[in-house]
């Protein structure tokens, strides 16, 4: 199955789009306005592939026939959400139709009863906790860009985030899914059902798998009592080393599980500090924890508060702030949460990243990152869910160097990056994907026997290789 | 693919078993030493099948050579751990060769520093924490089974058990697999990670595909820290109604998760304690609740256990008797642990099943399946795994019931059975699997589309169909 031998989007197809979907939701032929789907949030543009064709689908039936349709005449598709990703996953390399997502944006049910929600895949993260306000229910996913991202692509890229350390990563609370296979079919998977072994788990397996193996229209999703209290810690740390030091020990000794356990370094912290004109007091450390307890009674989340503040001024901490009211929280969560969209403004030379370790192996990783910062003399600041063993880091280029340099260093950085993170037993990507970004990575962290088992799956559900082509690995 | 096309085992392949995994670890040609490994603990010995050989291997190597011979003359594979199923996944419908995994039996590795351990699928899971006492680590999985059951058999079947209402089931644990293809090739998926995206999920595929996607020869599992506080409730109801309408109560009001909500049925109760010659304060009660708190200090698990303890006096409760001290506790729990097999003695006329249901149906299921035990005068003892909507009900003759009679009721019973759990949204496996006991069933419960979905994903990846075939559905 050679990839780029797909056919081009005729007007013949962009009327079939039109009667499916409705004419006002096709866009073709107007560059301007297909652009915005040409790319996702990687900074460099070099990721990018305009699409033939938008189509806005508002139901299951609608994303069937277009991939009927697609499966016909070999037409690549390539689903979308809000576009929020990292990896290029909604980016269309081989052209054809984009299948935006934007209309199927509802809450269909709250059932309180199974504490349950099932919802569409444009559904914006942060707008299920907003819902459940009163309900004594919350939904435990978080990630960074909950504000704009959608839960759809939640689902796709497996989407980790702030709170995964206690609560787990997406895939613990999607229990159904309805999906629509690469051949057009629409299938349920899964169901209002805690525990099922009816048969294969398919739920599971289309977390992560980044619209490559079928098209998310309802997504049911698993709820908890919503904690009652819930209090920050700000550590900070006169180096790197000590605050990334002191996040096993948290982790292994004192027999909590922390909400969070965020890592921001002091260039990460002043990129957000600066960009959201906010003021923390890192001046004097070289990093900084980001720690979160939460829990059903006041006095136990003190208790574990209590015991975790010590723990880091034990592990060489030089101060431990408290924030225990909802203002002082948002504040430093905002900072956290727009790290990325600070760093991003820095312009498009630079490379984001997303590794992943063993938990214990970070303090290595951290370590080795600052080493090849030096060696290498680029910027790159380091932050993200440490608790986890999950590091972002983003290589970005100074404003001194020229671009050729740029672009003659990045490669051997990369490398040395990648090479650490192998040797720690890592992997390239904790939540964001591999999209086509880490794709010519793959080989270095998994083994081919493991890519055959990948590839025979997709070709077996997609034989015309349509859905979402060029992601993760080639055929 | 004709699953009843497989060649039978010469004294040819026998010799090359016996050259892959040494010769005084294959049994041929000797039907008493082979019985054992034609059934597994369903009681109703009509889904037994003689193997023709039994060959037990050390390594991955030799699963791998295994099923490099079975691929090249079309035997069928049927892999086996402690042959403590309930669902017929280790009984060789085809004949043909048992893998029988007993000798790979070592825990590999405690890895305390990513509290990670990693373990070989024929380690019995109470030897898991057993060898964990005094690291404050456990490991969450619990399946009722525990003394007896392999962790290979836990991770093909997902085990869920005792204390899934708050730990979840294995998958939540089931961070790496290696594992030997149907084709023999050996492959790392996972790793020490907790969360990776990097390629499709296949680890969470693997768990409850129940042997025919792959045979699992190192596991690396997540633990947690050790709750340093533990306490059982037992909670007596007047009717089994009483009992099971303050499940779901229990888990939507109060804010707290407890470990373990279990629901036993008087004729379940007096069963098991008849067996183990036990005496529980039953006498006056229709039906109980079997709830665990645990945590990291006594006084949480204090404040749990009485807020608790007051919702079941609250929903009509009549007695609640507190445990919170080990003898006690293991008390309690040998009696929940020992109800399937004091319920085995009762003979072979009778039918195992392991329903579950969206939580806020579990009362109209149980008094469902009361109704249809006095409709059809059958003895239907229930018990289960209430918090996570997963029932347990053995459907059992009547001694003065005649043998024909049974026979002529059973399909009757279960057809209702069936069709209640359906309308409630449910599925006929929560935990035990389908095997080739509930296979005709499926297609009540999934569609033919997600059906195909299982079936190209088995076709891609075992072109021959040799490994455990005729399970879960018909290819």
């Amino acid at each position: 199955m050679n990839e780029s031998s797909f056919n081009p989007v005729t007007d013949t197809i962009v009327d079939e789009l039109r009667d499916i979907v409705g004419p006002s939701y096709v866009v073709y032929g107007d560059a301007d306005k297909l652009q915005p789907y040409s790319h996702d949030e990687i900074p460099d543009r070099h990721y990018a592939h305009m699409p033939d064709v938008l189509a806005r689908p508002r139901t299951a039936e609608d994303i069937a026939a277009v991939m009927k349709l697609a499966n016909r005449d070999r037409i690549a598709v390539t689903p979308r959400g809000a576009g929020s990703g990292l990896s290029g996953g909604a980016v269309p390399i081989h052209g054809g139709i984009v299948l935006l997502c934007d209309r199927m944006n509802e809450i269909l049910e709250v059932d309180e009863a199974n504490m349950m929600l099932v919802a569409e895949p444009g559904v914006v993260t942060a707008e299920i906790n907003e819902r459940l306000a009163g309900t004594g229910l919350f939904y435990a996913g978080y990630p960074m860009s909950l504000e704009t991202c959608s839960l759809g692509g939640n689902v796709a890229e497996n989407a980790g985030g702030g709170k995964a350390v206690k609560y787990g990563v997406t895939s613990r609370y999607v229990l159904g899914l309805e999906v629509v296979t690469p051949t057009g079919e629409i299938v349920q998977l899964g169901g209002k059902l805690i525990k099922d072994v009816t048969g294969y788990s398919l739920v599971p397996l289309m977390l992560g798998s980044e619209g490559t193996l079928g098209i998310f229209t309802k997504i049911t999703l698993k709820l908890s009592p919503a904690p009652r209290s819930s209090v920050d810690l700000l550590a900070l740390f006169k180096t790197a080393e000590d605050a990334i030091a002191a996040v096993p020990t948290i982790m292994t000794e004192g027999g909590i599980v922390p909400t969070a356990i965020e890592f921001i370094d002091r260039n990460a912290v002043k990129l957000a500090c600066d960009y959201l004109n906010e003021t923390l007091p890192y001046q004097d450390a070289g990093a900084m924890l980001l720690l979160t307890c939460d829990g059903p009674t006041t006095e136990q989340v003190e208790r574990e508060y209590e015991a975790i503040g010590e723990q880091c001024l034990a592990a060489g901490g030089i101060e431990v702030y408290v924030a225990d009211n909802a203002t002082t929280t948002e504040r430093i969560w905002s900072v956290r949460r727009n790290i990325a969209e600070a760093a991003a403004l820095l312009g498009e030379h630079q490379a984001n990243e997303d590794l992943v370790v063993p938990p214990a192996a970070i303090a290595e990783l951290v370590l080795g990152l600052e080493a090849i910062s030096r060696k290498h003399d680029v910027f790159m600041p380091a932050y993200g869910h440490a608790g986890d063993g999950n590091i972002h880091t983003r290589i970005i280029k100074r404003p001194e160097t020229s671009i050729e340099d740029w672009q003659a260093a990045l490669p051997g950085v990369l490398r040395e990056v990648y090479t650490l993170t192998a040797r720690l037993g890592g992997r390239i990507s904790g939540e964001h994907g591999i999209g086509h970004k880490r794709k010519a990575h793959m080989g270095q962290f998994v083994s081919e026997a493991y890519l055959d088992l990948c590839r025979s799956l997709k070709k077996a559900w997609d034989p015309n290789g349509v859905l979402n082509p060029g992601k993760i690995f080639d055929l």
